[in-house]
């Protein structure tokens, strides 16, 4: 199997975003070589290459919070991953202990910040 | 502002999810250098550091189909974003005219190869 992805842009490696089926959540992104590519898509479970231990790594190996691929999808430049999936076991994704990775709320600045709404309602 | 984010496992660059608040589609992928966060959270709308033009840019300035940041997230690992957008314009992200970059799916095995549905009901 060759899905003749891009990988040449990361050094070897593209990102792949993982949605839950259940309700669209975006649960978490993880970085694909062409083998951890090769593997999930032949196994139907998603298998990363860990940046940071420098070796595939199945989703779930230990906890048992496997990655269930229901449908994959690359991009319009064939660099990244959209990976649908269910969620095994006790469905925490997040070493965390939450279901998704991304907890943490950035402020952002509304395109508004000129005119506040309370200018707005004001005659 | 400083999000105090990871920057230094891809030589400066974070990969930004971008997912449409409308309907919880995964639109695209793009990565921020730190100036393009912080104009992201500065101004309210997506500006990502272009790979292939080394240069800020921000989606939509010529199609008028800018992302407006609904809300933002970063994960455990402060490595990755996720932008909860609303799309202006005509709604099509993609240059090639669809309304998400992921448009082509890829072929998956299911787990259950070696067990046929039909071997499972047998008696």
């Amino acid at each position: 199997m060759n899905a003749n992805l891009e990988f040449s842009k990361l050094d070897g490696l593209i990102p792949a975003v993982v949605q839950d089926t259940a309700n669209a959540e975006v649960l978490m992104v993880g970085f694909m070589n062409q083998t951890a590519l090769e593997q999930t898509l032949a196994e139907g479970y998603v298998t990363f290459f860990s940046r940071t231990r420098q070796r595939l790594w199945t989703k779930g190996e230990s906890s048992g919070n496997r990655l269930r691929v229901i449908s994959a999808f690359t991009d319009c430049d064939r660099d990244t991953l959209l990976l649908r999936v269910e969620v095994e076991g006790a469905g925490l994704v997040c070493h965390l202990g939450t279901r998704s990775c991304f907890a943490e709320e950035l402020p952002v600045q509304s395109p508004e910040k000129g005119t506040p709404d309370a200018q707005k309602v004001q005659p």
